[in-house]
């Protein structure tokens, strides 16, 4: 069973790693928001595929569900001995991951092919492939003015209230040919439980990616989202005070109605705890299965991933 | 006074710790080599500019002459997992220095004004001038064809005959302003102990360098040069080697007769060692001065600057 997952940062990562478990080795692609990438030092951070490639080679550090498990920060010491702004905190193994993308970039290689190249080095069965090799910049609206995604999301913790979202450059990215290779291969789509508006949402707006699942839905291909809000709140992250901001329900019924709005799903699988949520979501004329979602070990990952891929599975017949 | 010196690495360094341990603050400008400069995991690496910089930071490893004292190899050895090229190991506090000069690149800074700002932050009382703004590459022809400079020299440790010497992209390079300004206002010119070939050559063929030496010269500003070979051998590097198989002496003589061609200086200090050569340098119209020139630590560095500045006093009268 071939599986394309659309994910984020962290949710995505750990949806990713449960889907990792329990397809065939090389079955998985995981399509990644580049929206959150930055400009550090010379360098191009990707933190959302950084986030699923460590998770993807079992080295994430555990605590922190980000970075590189017995990290060390001697080159983060010492840009700051010279002065320099170290608000987003480089580890030393996560500059080596930096500093080879940024070779295969100058010498003029795509960003999916360093990608790719990645994965092969830290030995990951699976393809973890950027939303688009065009440069695309999250950037959120606040009281303080458009801030930068990480300006907004490390350097202020998240809390400013965002009045409005854009994807710099969007209009002129294009979806890879191996995401809509991906796609239009895949028995299943599968939508993490990520930050609906600053993880999907970019990765949706790429013009031709929306289009691919599309066609891959009209054919038959079940596509299964995952409430990442649970009870009213955010598993991680802003995305249940950014919902509420932008003037939609901060719940899994304002998740559900954003994908549905989108034509993204057909099945949306919400938390035990907002099983009182599931009649409205079925009025969205999608299929709703009831699950424990809240992954805190690799089990309850492993066991998400099992229940989408079943619904999905249940859905092809 | 105000003190120009052209250098390339260690021994560049050495002499211009000791002419910043004689002069006043500010009075030193260093000139450095940018052909030994490489790409490398997306950066651009300026081995002969950081080692001076470290060196008059006071932070250069004191036993192998260039990168920082107590460094750590964290980046490098994450990358030799990745499978990566680390023949060229980065330390982490280095790779710091190449990031903060890949950002200021990246913005539209001139490698010049990274220079500056990096001196700065490394509390340099003296200035650092890249030799040239525009990317200039020494080459060197062996057995083995062309090689990029650092294959020859750190991969292939100098072991190559080398039978031709090209610096490519100089025709197109010019002196910088802060090149140009430092040398008209310079009223001593210290050509450093560093390869004649590979560490002085590449700066003295930067088009209109060399224009504004002489032009000084003319004014009546002394340029005081020295031999990095002594007794037959160089103090370090492949400088003996690199003259005989270009045809030249490999001796103080052989170092000599290149920079009187050039035009390059009117003294030339020689250690007590090689006082025999002197009748022969001066049949090259140069004032012969015979010293120490043996840099073992911060005592003699500084004796042999003053023994320079001496001669150029006076030279001027």
């Amino acid at each position: 069973m071939r599986v394309v997952c659309l994910a984020g940062g962290v949710g995505g990562a750990k949806l990713a790693d449960g889907l990792q478990r329990v397809v065939a080795p090389g079955e998985l692609t995981v399509i990644v928001n580049t929206g959150d990438d930055l400009n550090l030092h010379g360098l191009t951070i990707c933190p959302d595929f950084d986030t699923v490639l460590y998770t993807l080679a079992g080295i994430a550090d555990p605590v922190q569900g980000w970075g590189i498990a017995g990290e060390t920060f001697e080159v983060a010491a010492q840009l700051a001995r010279l002065g320099e702004e170290t608000w987003f905190r480089l580890g030393d193994r996560d500059i080596a991951t930096h500093l080879f993308r940024a070779e295969r970039l100058r010498v003029g290689g795509r960003p999916t092919e360093a990608a790719l190249e990645l994965a092969t080095r830290f030995n990951v069965p699976s393809r973890i492939l950027p939303m688009s090799d065009t440069s695309v910049r999250t950037r959120v609206r606040t009281d303080s003015g458009w801030l930068d995604f990480q300006d907004y999301f490390v350097r202020r913790h998240q809390e400013p209230e965002v009045i409005e979202v854009k994807f710099d450059g969007v209009e002129t990215a294009s979806a890879t040919r191996e995401v809509k290779e991906a796609i239009r291969s895949a028995d299943a789509i599968i939508v993490a439980p990520s930050n609906p508006i600053v993880s999907i949402g970019p990765i949706l707006a790429v013009p031709g990616l929306l289009d691919a699942i599309t066609a891959a839905r009209r054919r038959g291909v079940p596509s299964v989202g995952v409430s990442g809000i649970v009870g009213g709140k955010a598993l991680r992250g802003p995305a249940d005070r950014m919902l509420a901001s932008l003037g939609d329900d901060p719940s899994a019924l304002g998740v559900a109605r954003r994908y549905a709005t989108a034509g993204l799903i057909d099945t949306f699988v919400i938390d035990v705890q907002d099983e009182s949520l599931a009649p409205e979501i079925e009025d969205l004329e999608l299929q709703v299965i009831v699950a424990d979602t809240v992954m805190t070990n690799s089990q309850s990952r492993a066991d998400l991933a099992r229940t989408m891929l079943d619904a999905a599975a249940a859905a092809r017949q």
